[in-house]
Order: C-alpha cells, then sequence, then structure tokens
C-alpha cells in the first residue's frame, strides 16, 4: 500500500457512483427504504446553474409524490406553446404557428424549466428529511471487481469497488470552474453547498464491498467502461452551442419557446427561470467523420453570441449577464445492456445519450433512477423477490430505443437547412411532436407484460377500469378526502413512500348490493376469509419503515355528504394507538364548488363504473401493476406473490397488527 | 453605571419591540424598504408549535404578495365548512348542518390552519432573503424616554430605549418551556432557531435612540404601559383551555371544524396541519368579578380532556400525543390609541384583545403590522410625507372596535347555555358569520378617506370600475403574462416590494382610439407632456431600492394572441440595459384553455369596460388607493402629491433613468 495513503474496508448494501438527477432519485429510494447505501461524485460540489433545465409533466407528477412539486412550481418557469418563426415573403422572420405543446386534462403539470441545480437540491433536502444519506463528494472510483459466481446470492457481496477520496494534495473536478460563468446570485439554501467542503489533509483509498452497484455516472460512465459494455451509435456531425442568459432583444417571442430558421440556420428559444433565456445554437458541421470528437477550443460564446445575432436578424440580439454556456457534439448513442446480472445497473447518460433540446435527457435518466432505485432498495430489505430486478432492463432500456428513435427524427428539425423544408417547417414539427407527445411527456411509458405488469388477454383494455392501463400511470385527478373536505391531486395522494398501493375504488357505497361487497373485500384484506391470512400481514416488512410493504387506500364514488367515514370498515382507515384512525386513506370522488378541479370525475376519467368501482395495485414508483374487479381477490394474490416475498408461515401473525401507520 | 454591566450607546431609524407576527410583518417592510431597524424579543427562541393558527384567506393573499404563500398552502390544513353538532330528539349528538365557510370566486385561498411559529419561519426567511435584519432575542426594554418636543421633526430621534440584552448570568423568558408539550418532531427548518443562541457571558445593557418604535408586544404591552395608555374593556367571566392534540375519537367530524354543543357546555374543534385538532374548551366560570384574573394553576391538562370528553359522550375521546395546551380568560379589551404622536406605535394585541376562536387575531394583528410597517420605513426612507402616518390610526383602530364588536356578538355562541338556544344554534351562528363575514375573512377593511385613500363622491362607486374600491383590496384574478403565456394570481403579481404600483387597465388595444388614448396615457407617464415631469420621476427615491416610489402594472382585455408585446409603448415595460425588457411589467385578461381560473373575467369582476380600461393606483400594502380614467392624470398626480415627497426642481432629471427595475 502506497504509504501516502491510508486504506480502509467496508460493507455497504447499494453503492451509487455519480450524484446526478439519476443517480438522487436512486438514492432518493435509500432514504425512503431505510437501506444502507452510499453515493459518490467525483466533482467537489453539486450543479448551481445551466445544465439540463427542462421538466415534462410526468416528472412533476414523480416529484409531487416525493413531496416537493410546488417548490419546482415556485421557480421554475411554465410553457404551453411553441412558436415557429421562418422567413416570410419578404424574406423576413414571421411567425410561422402557435404550437399548443399541453393537452386539457392529462395532467395538472406542464413543461417547465428549472435549472438541474435547483432539482438536485430538492432531491437532496428530501434524502436529507427521510435518512443520514449523504452524498460523498470528491470521491473517484478507481477500480471494479465483480465475482459473477456470487450473484445468485442476495445476501452476498459480489461487486468490489475501491474509491479514492481526494484530499487537499489533489484538485477535483468541480461544477464551478468549465463553463459556470455566473454562480453570483444563488439562491440562499444553495450557500452552504457551495462553501468548500472539508478535506482529508491527504487522500485516501478505500475498499467498498457492495451487494448492488448503481451507475449513474453520465455519458462517459466509468462504470459501464469497467464492465467492458459497448456503446452503439455514434457522433453527429452537429455541434451545437448553448448559452444561458438575460436577453436584449426586440424578437417578440424571446420569453416563449421559439424555432427560428432562416438561411443561416436553426436556434432554439427557451425561456427559463429568473429572467434566463437559453438558446441552442448550431455553431459548425464538422469536415471531419462523424465519430471524431472536435476541437471545443474553438468555440467561444463570443462564437456563439454571434451566431445567434445572425439567426434572429434582423431582430436584435445582445446581453450583459450570461449564467452558463457549453457546446457539444451531438451523440446519438445506446449502451448495448443496462444491467449486469441484475447486481449492477446502469441509468440515465450511461445507457442513452441523444440531441439535448427537447427537455427529455434529464427527465428519463431520472425516471431511469426512480424505477431502478426502489427495485434494488426493496430487494435488499429482503421484501422483493430479486428476480423481479429483471423489470429493470425490460421496462427502461426500450424506452431508451425509442428516446433515440424519437432523436433522430426530431434532431433534422434543427439541422436540415435545405430551402424547401421551411416553408411546412411548423407543420412537419408538429406533426413529428403529436407521434411523440405520449411518451415525451411521459403520458405512456410503455411498460411491458412482467412479473410487475399484468396485461389484460390480448393487451385489451380491461372492461370496469377502461383507463387503468398495467404499465402506465394513474391519470391524475383531483379527489376530496372523505374526513376533511380538503382536495388533492392523486399525485400527491399516491406518496412515494415505498409501499405497493391497492386502490380500493369502492364505486357507491349507498348501493347495499355494493356495500357487501366492499364488506366482503374487507374481510378478505383482513384475513378473515378464505386462507385466512390478510395481503396485508402475508409479506415480509420493510424493516424499520413499515410492517407492511402494502398500503390500501380507498376513493368513493358515494357524494361526499351523503356517506361517512365510519361507513367504511375499519381495515380501510386502521387506527392506529397513537395516531388515531387513518384519515388520509379514505377519500371521494365528488364534484365541490370551491376547486374547480375537483369536479367528480375520476372514474369517469379511469372508465371505471361509479357504483361497481374497480380494484387496482399500484407500484411504489406509481405505475399500474395490476387491475382487477372488487371481488378478484384471489388474482390479486396471486399478482403479489409473485413480487414479494412471503412471510414463514410461523411468523404470519393477527392481520390487524400490520396495519400500523408509518 | 453598574460595573456588572456593559453600557453602549446606539442610533436606530426604527425600533420593533416584540418579534410575533405582527412585529415580523413590520419588520418585513423595513427588510424590503432597506432601512436602518432593529427588532427585540425577549423570549430567547421563536414558537415552535402551538398559539395562534388560524389564517384568513386576506392574510394568505397577501403572503402571496409577499411570495411564501406556496409554503403555507404545501403545510396547512383547509377547511371549507363548519359542522354544528346539537343533541338530538333522542339527546343523541347529532350534526344539525353544514354551514359553508367559503364564497366561490372571492379568493385563490380559504381559511387554513398553521400554527404561528411556522408563519414566523416563513416571514423571518423572507426577511433574511431581503436584508441583513434579524431578530434580537433574549432582550429586554427597560425604560422609555419621549421627547414630546422633537415629534415635529422627522429627522430627529425623540425615542430613547434602554434595554437589557440577558447574558448567561439570567434565565430568559423561553418560548419552549410553559405549554410546549411536544417540541421533538420540529421541520428541519425550524432546528437552527431551536439551537441555544450564542449569549453574552453577563447581561448587558444599551440605550437606543429612535426616529420611531412600534410597540408589537402583545397583550400585556411593555410599550403601552411605558406611554400609559389605558386600555378599555374588560376580562369576562369565562376561562377557556385550548389543547392541540392528535385525537383517538370515533366523532365523525373531528377533521372537520365543528362546534358541539350540549348539556355539558359548547367546544369548538379545530383540525390542523400534520394530524392534529385543537379543541377549544370551557373549564370553568369564575364565581369571582369579571376585571379579577383567576388561578391559572388549578387547570390541568386532564381536566380539559375530561371536559372535551363530557361534550363530546357518547362519542369517545383520547389521545396520547399533545403538543400544546394552554389556558385563558376570555379578555375583550382595546387600547384608547394606538398612536403616541406618530411617533410610537402600538400594533397587534397591544391594541386589542378578544376571544381566540374565530382565527382573528393573529390575522388582524399582522395586518396592523404590515399596514404601519411600510408607512414608518417609508417615511424614514425620506419619500412618504410623515403626515401619512396618521392613516395609521384612521385605518386600524376602527377595526380594531369592529373586531370587539364581532366578539361580542360570537362569544356567546360558546357561552351561553340555556337550552332554548340549541335549536336555533346553526341558523343563530350563520346569521352572525354572515353578517361579519366580509370582515372576518378580509374582504373588506373599510379604509376610510385620507391622503391614502381617495373614494368617490358620497362614496359611491366610480361608475368605469365599480368593483375597485378605494380603501379596499384588488379582487384577486388569475391573469396571463403577455410576454410568456404563464398564469398568475394578482395577489402574486402585486408584490409587495414596497412601491406604489399604478395599474394601466388598458382596455382593447385593437381598437385604435383606445391605442391613442393609451399613447397619451404613456407620453405623461414618460414626462411627455404638460408639466413635462413624469409622475415615476417626481418623487423622491427609495434609496438603495428604486429610483421611484411608483411602479406601473399594464394588464390589457384584448385577446392574448392578437396584441404583441411590442405594440405596448415602451414606457409600459421599459428597457433595464443588463436585464432587457421588462417582461413582467404586460398582462392579459384572456381565457386560456390550460387554465381553468384563467377565465378572462377579471375586467368582469373589477367592473371595467373591456375596451376603454381604468387607472387604479395600489398601495404598496396592495388596498387601492385611487381609481380613475386612463385620462385622469391631473388627478392621479394630485393624489400622489398628498402622500409623497416631490424631489426639487433641479433633482427631476430625464424621467427616462427612473425607469431602471429593481
Amino acid at each position: 500500500m502506497d504509504k501516502e495513503h491510508k486504506s480502509t474496508q467496508s460493507e455497504t448494501d447499494v453503492l451509487i457512483v455519480g450524484a446526478g438527477p439519476s443517480g438522487l432519485m436512486a438514492a432518493y429510494w435509500m432514504a425512503r427504504y431505510g437501506v444502507k447505501a452510499r453515493i459518490i461524485d467525483k466533482r467537489d460540489t453539486k450543479v448551481f446553474v445551466g445544465h439540463a433545465d427542462g421538466l415534462r409533466a410526468r416528472t412533476l407528477e414523480l416529484f409531487d409524490s416525493m413531496g416537493f412539486q410546488h417548490r419546482v412550481l415556485h421557480e421554475g418557469s411554465i410553457s404551453t406553446e411553441a412558436n415557429i418563426w421562418v422567413p416570410g415573403p419578404q424574406g423576413k422572420l414571421i411567425r410561422q404557428a402557435h404550437i399548443d405543446i399541453y393537452k386539457v386534462d392529462e395532467s395538472p403539470f406542464y413543461n417547465t424549466r428549472l435549472n438541474q441545480g435547483r432539482i438536485e437540491r430538492f432531491i437532496l433536502d428530501s434524502i436529507r428529511e427521510h435518512s443520514d444519506l449523504d452524498v460523498e463528494r470528491s470521491v473517484v472510483a478507481e477500480s471494479l471487481e465483480y465475482d459473477e459466481k456470487l450473484s445468485n446470492d442476495p445476501d452476498s457481496y459480489p461487486i468490489t469497488v475501491k474509491i479514492r477520496v481526494l484530499g487537499e494534495d489533489i484538485e477535483a473536478e468541480s461544477e464551478a470552474t468549465d463553463n459556470e460563468v455566473n454562480c453570483g446570485n444563488l439562491l440562499s439554501d444553495d450557500w452552504a453547498d457551495l462553501a468548500q467542503r472539508e478535506k482529508p489533509q491527504k487522500t485516501q483509498v478505500e475498499t467498498i464491498k457492495a451487494k448492488y452497484l448503481i451507475g449513474c455516472d453520465g455519458a462517459h460512465s466509468w462504470t459501464r467502461k469497467q464492465l467492458n459494455i459497448s456503446v452503439e451509435g455514434s457522433n453527429t456531425d452537429h455541434i451545437w452551442g448553448v448559452i444561458d442568459v438575460i436577453p436584449l432583444s426586440d424578437f417578440p417571442d424571446i420569453r416563449r419557446v421559439s424555432v427560428v430558421t432562416n438561411a443561416a440556420g436553426t436556434i432554439l428559444v427557451i425561456p427559463r427561470e429568473r429572467e434566463l433565456v437559453r438558446f441552442y445554437v448550431p455553431v459548425q458541421t464538422c469536415e471531419v467523420g462523424a465519430s471524431d470528437r472536435f476541437d471545443r477550443s474553438t468555440i467561444t460564446p463570443e462564437l456563439i453570441w454571434a451566431r445567434v445575432q445572425a439567426i434572429l436578424s434582423p431582430f436584435t440580439f445582445d446581453f450583459k449577464e450570461c449564467s452558463w454556456w457549453t457546446v457539444y457534439q451531438v451523440g446519438q448513442r445506446i449502451a448495448s445492456q443496462s444491467t449486469k446480472d441484475n447486481r449492477i445497473f446502469l441509468a440515465g447518460d450511461a445507457v442513452h445519450t441523444h440531441s439535448p433540446k427537447m427537455g427529455l435527457g434529464m427527465n428519463m435518466s431520472m425516471q431511469d433512477g426512480f424505477n431502478v432505485g426502489w427495485k434494488v432498495a426493496l430487494a435488499v430489505a429482503g421484501t422483493l423477490k430479486p428476480e423481479v430486478l429483471e423489470t429493470y432492463a425490460s421496462e427502461r432500456h426500450p424506452l431508451a430505443e425509442m428516446l433515440l428513435e424519437f432523436d433522430r427524427h426530431w434532431a433534422p428539425m434543427f439541422t436540415d437547412r435545405k430551402p424547401e423544408v421551411v416553408g411546412t417547417k411548423a407543420s412537419d414539427m408538429a406533426l413529428i411532436a403529436g407521434k411523440f407527445e405520449d411518451f415525451a411527456d411521459g403520458w405512456k411509458v410503455f411498460y411491458p407484460p412482467s412479473s410487475l405488469v399484468q396485461k389484460a388477454e390480448d393487451n385489451v383494455e380491461f372492461a370496469f377500469a377502461r383507463h387503468m392501463i398495467p404499465g402506465e400511470r394513474v391519470l391524475p385527478v383531483k379527489i376530496r378526502n372523505h374526513a376533511d373536505g380538503g382536495t388533492a391531486w392523486t399525485t400527491g395522494v399516491l406518496e412515494s413512500d415505498g409501499r405497493f398501493r391497492i386502490l380500493v375504488l369502492a364505486g357507491d357505497i349507498r348501493n347495499p348490493m355494493q356495500k357487501q361487497r366492499i364488506e366482503t373485500l374487507t374481510q378478505f384484506l383482513a384475513g378473515q376469509s378464505g386462507s385466512g391470512i390478510s395481503p396485508l400481514g402475508r409479506y415480509l416488512e420493510i424493516p424499520g419503515r413499515f410492517k407492511s410493504p402494502i398500503d390500501v387506500l380507498t376513493i368513493h364514488a358515494s357524494p361526499w355528504k351523503e356517506v361517512e367515514f365510519f361507513d367504511f370498515p375499519e381495515i380501510l382507515h386502521p387506527l392506529d394507538p397513537v395516531k388515531g384512525w387513518a384519515y388520509d386513506k379514505i377519500w371521494c370522488d365528488d364534484a365541490c364548488m370551491f376547486d374547480r378541479y375537483c369536479d367528480g370525475t375520476a372514474y369517469e376519467k379511469w372508465g371505471v363504473d361509479r357504483v361497481l368501482g374497480a380494484l387496482v395495485v399500484v407500484r411504489p414508483d406509481q405505475y399500474i401493476g395490476w387491475v382487477g374487479e372488487l371481488g378478484d381477490v384471489e388474482e390479486l394474490t396471486r399478482y403479489l406473490d409473485g413480487i414479494l416475498v412471503k412471510k414463514s408461515t410461523d411468523e404470519v401473525g393477527p392481520s390487524r397488527e400490520y396495519h400500523i401507520r408509518k
């Protein structure tokens, strides 16, 4: 051992390499499940300005389930339309079209921009709220050994990573150098992270043994290279500059998303938070082969500025304040696989890179991290069957492919300079955007059948819940809490706390036969029928967090004033000896006068009969896993048995005990 | 001088005594105007749990103008109805009525509960965001001298206050003792305030000379006593207990505001944030004279508990967790005056005390502080004519009287135990609540005519802006930003940044005559007509903050897609050499599909013609000061001349310079 360095050895259940958006989303789950985990990053601070900034509505829905979407909405900038500008008959730029980039009633949220640094702030704050986990910065992973022989033993540590904890003797890679032009205007809750961290005097080496490794280490992923996972695709021959400035311009749509094309090229104008506007600007077409990397040093902010001026002309363009800029060569690449034996996983840019102009990269990456995180954490906890981990690759890898497919259609809109395309620019873009809208906004994720996703036969919809599609999200609606009468979006009610959630869509319990059906269902839930084992007490607990990995949430369709909280059986709102009745578990789909969004149309939007109801299982990551009728309790049990680890028989106590609330 | 104590002397422009809600609201303005101020409090920490918790909608509207209502909504508990329970024919408690306690479309906000400690947190954070001002805790005011001879010289320091900065040698009064039963569950952003502050070794004495003093020091106000200001009214003979618990109860409306009356008495049930419910409970009727204070020590949580059990019976009631409790004797009192020479002011409980059961006390107090704060700060800045300070007493003191009048009607609803009133309980309460609704919710403040409030002749409404009433708030509506198309409530757009705001309700500028009227108006605003002096450049600046104490905000009524940002004259969206055009200054009253609340009805709600528009001045505290037609520029100037200090002639430069944005 190098005598300059102190070396230590330790064990952890999960090691996450890289603390960008995808790594932090994975870490969120470690915090929520209370799993022993570490997250390291080679940079010495988080991101503060610039970088990714586009948030799709589905991402905000997930943030709502995580408890911090209100912070994003407070700071972010929302866009609901895009404008296409092309040269008009006289050659002067004219607005060819407004294109709406929202769907009415599809989500409470819209396309929003807020820089990656703030998103990291919010996830970090949430992690801290739920755990002691903290990012270890200025830590470089140096070597990875993986013992395949151990891969089938979930309790083993097949992964060995050597890390170097950089000391004062070595200069770390800093986000604050490079292209962060103006960091002087940070929000106060970021100040602590900007301050220099205390580092060891000398660089130290540590060996970490881990059960699982999640590589969220970006386009040049160290993890991926260690595993010799190949990457398919190539650099394109297009070089782009990106610049975040407060513009001085008389272009009328400078605060609206705009695509501006003229003979000099195409730029994308993206208004952002705090008076900033981002410009994506073509700066050069490489003469060299597409696979070569170009020489960055030739590109300067002045050059980008001149390009924007040329393309926006005759409108003026200038700026005094620039907060960040960068330059990149578009690479359309996908890793050939996103896991090694379901012990090591890749997520985010480590799997897919593409043109960063549609607000997709950060969203896809975060949803990768969100998908893999809960599965790994719940497997480590012992509650999830390890084979379910296969669904990470089967669910997310096709989406990475779809992302590249989309990019292959979309990117030419910005690079194709043939004059004849200008006349149809708006309609061409609208066509592509429309085709990929469900995918891009995250309305659909197309998760295929698996142990986690029980599709209807032949993939037709379930007649009793036509718009509750296994493998897709729950369409967000606003519902009313039965106990207090307050309203809330389902995106927040379906809290990402780590549990599977049985949605009891109870229908109209004023109907005596329906009330009887609910009674029968709750006897099953309470373990008083059939096998006598409650599904809530049947599976291993989430240690230290929940006695049961399954939560039950009831949403009925009777008028709010015509039924009472205690009309619902106890198991649907169990009594905790300290916290009392679970008032947050009974909700109502009824219109209320004081909230225009709570209009009593949840059942209709979900395609569920208002009397008969339905039964739905929502996975911890807020995708639908299983749909059935209220009586389909055996099928429900089969579904859960396929995912969760059962207790040994002598562990199964009286079911009542397992309804302890957090 | 006592050799144990170090004594110092210093000067400040404004000294605020008491850092509760009213003191902090006043301090907010010191922070926003950048005024030299200090705020002291005898307690050694802020409040954390319990205390006041009711927020009326108007308070939330003001919070929106201050930038933090989203934090309140995220944490608070909203109620939109109240339930009246009385013994039914069989003697068992029955729900006699639901009473709606909201008005549709009156405000984006509703009755909300969140404890005083969190409100203090948010105001403190806002103060910190805008200044270096911080509360000095464990500081006791000891003596007050006031030199009346100096009262007419605004630059003098007529006030001398000796304070004692408590050191380690003396134990401070702490909020954390007394009745705070459970502080173990604080939100993380309060942790720093709970930590022991560093104190001087020994108690120190300091003499502060101040231009103005604001006494926000509660019902037993030290400031009031120093001034020998008498208090009218008395203690009632009713003793109440208050207890914040997580209830274990089968009372169906435990999470809904409820008034429960039976032979044993009347309790008020108030659901709160974080599973807490507050109970107001009559515990004793004094046999002694009403003016005597009773012996608190005889009241315990157990006694309160037993009373709730008795009144809720036959429903169950118990609890394991109690976060706070207290006991009080209702005092209905009002100070005979709320100012001394308009150099010393009283605000909040120092002026008025009453039964704390309608969520009014904290709201009234904060609005007192909000009213006096901006006036004192702007007078200190030299921008406001000192005589305007008279409006604090003329505006707020009648409201204190109204508050007591309301309380005299309302309090008996909880104390009158005659059996015959039970049958009409619900209708009686609805009648009183309805009569005082506008006052209680803050929809109306009834500010009388003054230099700040220019009423229409004979108090009739202005025909061209029928629902823009001088002395009242701007009815909140959702409008659309012209530049970016995003929507926002006027409560947030009308930011409480310290400036008067001219609302240019521009009407429909597609109409050529209307466009000409706007042109004429903007020539006046730019100082290119008549006197040649722009009203924006006419008055002294707010030093260090704004070149002009007047901001201009345009809300037009043309369809959003049919006019362009640059159709509006430059003075309405001035160019800052760094920040660019003022994109946040042009708004539109047009419906948009993606936001159900942005329905294009602002002009209608304000009673303004969609073509012809109107001109409105909103005061810094978000009340309407003046209303006119677009051509009424001379009247506008007269109004402003009555309030603001003009520059001397040689200071008036070219008006253009004064449109520099923050």
